[in-house]
């Protein structure tokens, strides 16, 4: 098994915060693939949402779930689910080049759909997603756990709103992950085919950070660029990716995405986001504060015309995607996330993999 | 005139470490245009080279200059200081696109030439400088202060030496600028002939740290733009640029720089350097350490199998580049800098920004 030291089995817990009452809002939990399915369980439970059922074809996998969700009950098969007219949300972190498939039976059984990042790995998947949503009515969410689920990431995007660093200018996103011991992952987590690349991949979150902080409704890859410079016996991995992204509102964006985070580090990568602005500037040490012994996640740092400042943000901000995400889905508005963004980050994430040209 | 708080007059004071006996060395100062003159001077009177001589046709450059430097003479002419046979090495500070025009009569005159960088804002120029070197045998040398002239810096180039986070697979720098008071700031500091564009100007730091981190000796852009975000009075000037490189050995380099740094910052800019390895990695905050009253320059954060170290160098490290260039200048050795890694690096800035889209 993969360690709660290494991404995938990063899952946050926050103050639960329901949105709605007991019973209001009934979900499921399928394909257990990616460790990410804990955070997003966590997130909608902690905002009311009762977690009905799970099914995986792994019993293993639904038994490790089941120590952490022992309030859900074990479906014989995705059917079942689907049958429930109670289930309103499917909630999934299947193989990354299967997540499409999924939320389209998903949406076929009238369920709206919450699927770990990147949502899917190639356009024609897009476009399938796009014409299943146009004619099921149903969503097609995605898990952006680098923004939704850090609360440093959060409260970024309040400062922006308050205007506090003026016009986003560049958005520079540092996403770097630990690969463990490779015989912790499953296969298909080097299977290209399956994981969709690094920069679709791990890189889905720093486009839509970028989509989010900079206020574009479109964008343009530039230059993206992958490479395995150490990992000689896999070698459809890509340990390293990075590209550069010019909104339609002139902003820029960088991101770097990379299977490199040293054995010695306290947490399973040092994240950071950087968000340039006309009146000042916002750097987010995510998930430690390097060279600070148990420094805990969360710190941000503002700069502007006033000074500068620095937040521990851990426990105080919270996660408001999910309870919006609920809310959404009761009352068919788009506050947490709108249909358009989410297809539109994973658009580009599919693009900029698609221009990547392998430097080593 | 432009404050302290800004980053062309920053001029670092080491400690006294000379590498000759006094009057063994004798070296003058001309062309003020750039407050980097003091940085340059500083380095090289600590290595234990004489000050003789000063000359600016502007006599108020040159009275501030003696303020600091009154062991100096103040010239009357270029040309009485080329005549001056005991002079070994002018040290200038021009208008950057006349530095190679200044460095090419001084090498004409015999002497070594030391530049402000970017040392020169065009391949003509580079063509011009190639041809006198080969010509005089004499040296064209410069002043990349974010590393030469930074003890986090010089330090990060010993880790990386001694194997400290292995193989270098990419190079990350931010490069913020404050502007100050635009009226501060002389006219042709916002003509872009003059100044050479962004990515040349502050730049040309960045891609001679790349160069030397990740031991390339040639590197190609592979993509790079340029924006005027925030100040339309000044259509030549550009206040934001970013560019990525790729190594002749694979290694990555990203840079961005601009002239956002806020008011409000406690120094002139948050320049930061990341240096990504296949077994770890380093981050520079160069001038500050973000967030923290009154931190003083240099910190440097390790992370790699062992654990995380944070060093806070300032005043620990000093500056070994003056005294190697002296040796050089007197041994006809390259100890300091290879004159090919000098050009290298200069040439990379002005193709950096000949291939520059503008963005905005």
């Amino acid at each position: 098994m993969a360690k709660a030291s290494e991404g995938m089995n990063y899952a946050p817990r926050g103050k639960p915060n329901p949105v709605v009452k007991k019973g209001e809002f009934v979900f499921a939990a399928m394909a257990l693939d990616h460790g990410h399915i804990y955070g997003m369980c966590n997130g909608l439970t902690e905002a009311g949402a009762v977690l009905k059922w799970v099914f995986d074809p792994d019993p293993k996998k639904v038994k490790a779930f089941l120590e952490k969700f022992p309030q859900a009950k074990k479906a014989r098969s995705e059917n079942e689910i689907f049958d429930d007219r109670e289930v309103k949300l499917i909630a999934g972190a299947a193989i990354t080049s299967e997540r499409c498939a999924l939320g389209l039976r998903a949406m076929a059984a009238g369920k709206d759909y919450f699927t770990d990042k990147a949502p899917l790995t190639s356009l024609r998947q897009l476009k399938d997603a796009k014409a299943a949503v146009k004619k099921t009515k149903r969503k097609y969410m995605c898990y952006y756990s680098e923004r939704l689920h850090v609360e440093s990431a959060v409260f970024a995007g309040d400062l922006i709103a308050q205007g506090a660093i003026g016009k986003v200018v560049q958005v520079l996103g540092l996403g770097p992950h630990r690969v463990g011991d490779p015989r912790s992952r499953p296969p298909w987590f080097f299977k290209k085919e399956k994981y969709g690349g690094i920069l679709c991949d791990i890189g889905s979150h720093q486009i839509e950070l970028f989509l989010f902080y900079a206020g574009c409704r479109d964008a343009k890859v530039v230059r993206s660029q992958v490479a395995n410079y150490n990992h000689a016996a896999f070698p459809e991995f890509e340990d390293f990716g990075d590209a550069v992204l010019v909104g339609d509102n002139g902003a820029a964006h960088y991101f770097r995405v990379d299977w490199f985070t040293p054995a010695g580090l306290q947490n399973w990568g040092d994240g950071r986001s950087f968000i340039l602005g006309t009146e000042g500037f916002i750097e987010q040490r995510k998930y430690l504060n390097l060279g600070i012994k148990g420094s805990g996640p969360d710190h941000l740092f503002l700069a502007n015309k006033k000074g500068e400042a620095y937040y521990e943000l851990s426990g105080k901000v919270g996660y408001p995607y999910f309870g919006r995400l609920i809310l959404d889905c009761i009352n068919r508005t788009e506050n947490a996330m709108t249909q358009e963004h989410c297809f539109k980050a994973a658009e580009l994430a599919v693009r900029t993999q698609m221009k990547a040209v392998k430097i080593k």
